[in-house]
């Protein structure tokens, strides 16, 4: 299945505690469609400059991404400056430089139409519509976005939701939108916009869950994060956890709450890996076994039954306090 | 097998957004033994002052807790007075009287000296090596501390640290101890001290462990905090983790990484009823049928593959992705 991103095409200058680097490749739609493209073809949707280096285009293309989506607009590339402390959980954003991302409008190429995965990476929601007004009929939405257009454009973003299937946004935007600082509230409220799916991105403790049509508690699921000791740059890693996501549930084939599940570890895989080096550049070398041997670690940070060492069942204890009332 | 635990015991006075108590029934020792006698029996040393309801007394010994172990000293109970804000994460303390407690000295009456399983509650580390130092042949001794003993006591720490076989501390204590951000490898300082096991406590999002004599990504486990509507008082929370950690661990017989890993979920599943209501209130009525009922929700909170709605197995998608190379 081909999955369709729209977001945005960067030059980040970042900086944390490892490192610094200054007009690298970035955009969420990159790194969705970096990620993505690990597990199934993308069609992306955007514009640069002028500006933008020939050698990030041919990366790009080299990945399985089809670019006939993207439009080169003169003048500057959207530009994005940040850092980050100690606690890599929240990013400082030092200057923002929107340039031909200014005046953007996606223009879906007509074959893209008629894209089954549609991700609509963090840019104003209303964007996120003219995108959804293009496609006919998709089968799996997934909508990102973030803070401020929660603050200043709290309607569009609304309506982007009530078209979306898959909600994917960070824990204090969940509470932000949902005006509650419960995450079991604030999810009931978006999940009774539409969205069959919510998933809160927790930062250095993981992912949540949850699902509509489900009693919240039957529903819930939370992955951890890969307790990682190398960890040089947080930048890009929802995108790449979005493009995980997608990719494997474009992959697997037939959405159930399971497959989410399992999408939502891969998600985390591929995020896991993109924080251990600056840019995408993780992404570069990024193999099929190095997702395959996360994703196994991940059963035995989550799973506790069934295991080889089990001498004595789970069942057995149970029964031995009931026998005892 | 009997648990044994040395702790405080305490009037306590709480205030969050939910309410607030008056010398309520609390301390360590007090939500432990409450927590773990739901699954097994417990000796508790301690001590309080004659001002200590005998109504406290009596539901203790109600429980399955034996009591021979408790000192009743001239005067005033520790009183212990703090506050929670909407993030229910970290306690400011208002007042702490120790009272009684400031020269108290635990004595095990001779049987307790072959207990097998020892909780060393948070109290001054110095207390605790007075207890390992009477305890013949532990099978199993769990420490817990604060971020004080820390600061002020840390070569008995240390020394009781290493006399230790796992240590249940919180995510900021363990950083604290370990001196650096990283968990990882903090917890790779203290596991190399001696302790098989650490299980870092991590407030409403759950608590994960590492063992020792592994590397730290095999044996790293994760469980999130239960997703709850209703929380009115987190005071205790660790303290009924640790005994429902330990209770489980008693009962079900040989320990192994896998009965670790169940135990974990016990502790989350006792603590996630603790906190719903005030002081220990929810403890006096819990069941082992509620409580095998959040363990199972545990699963599908955590496990992700097995599941009845799977239509196409993880292993085809990888063989997929495997032919494509």
């Amino acid at each position: 299945m081909t999955i369709l991103v729209v977001g945005s095409l960067a030059l980040d200058s970042i900086q944390t505690p490892f490192g610094r680097t200054r007009d690298d490749l970035g955009g969420s739609a990159v790194y969705f469609s970096a990620a993505a493209s690990l597990f199934d073809r993308v069609n992306l949707v955007g514009v640069v400059g002028s500006d933008f280096p020939q050698e990030h285009l041919d990366f790009l293309t080299s990945r399985n991404i089809d670019m006939r989506g993207l439009q080169v607009a003169e003048g500057k590339t959207f530009r994005w400056s940040g850092r980050y402390d100690y606690d890599m959980n929240t990013a400082q954003t030092l200057d923002t430089q929107l340039n031909v991302f200014a005046t953007f409008h996606p223009v879906l190429p007509e074959d893209y139409k008629d894209s089954e995965y549609v991700f609509l990476a963090n840019i104003d929601p209303e964007l996120q519509l003219e995108v959804l007004s293009q496609v006919r009929q998709p089968k799996l939405v997934v909508l990102d976005t973030m803070n401020y257009w929660i603050d200043y454009k709290r309607d569009a973003l609304t309506e982007a939701f009530r078209k979306s299937d898959v909600i994917i946004i960070n824990e204090a935007e969940t509470r932000q939108f949902g005006k509650t600082f419960s995450l079991i509230r604030a999810a009931r409220k978006i999940l009774e916009l539409g969205p069959k799916v919510l998933i809160i991105k927790r930062g250095e403790y993981g992912a949540s869950m949850f699902a509509a049509g489900h009693d919240p508690i039957s529903s819930y699921f939370f992955v951890p994060a890969y307790p990682l000791e190398k960890y040089q740059d947080p930048t890009g890693a929802g995108d790449s956890f979005a493009g995980g996501f997608m990719g494997y549930l474009a992959k697997a084939g037939p959405i159930s709450i399971g497959a989410m599940k399992r999408a939502v570890v891969h998600g985390s895989v591929v995020a896991s890996y993109v924080v251990e080096e600056f840019s995408l550049n993780r992404l570069r070398t990024l193999t099929h076994n190095e997702i395959h041997e996360r994703y196994e670690d991940f059963k035995h940070f989550s799973h506790f039954e069934r295991f080889s060492d089990d001498r004595r069942p789970q069942s057995q204890v149970w029964a031995d306090l009931a026998a005892r009332g």
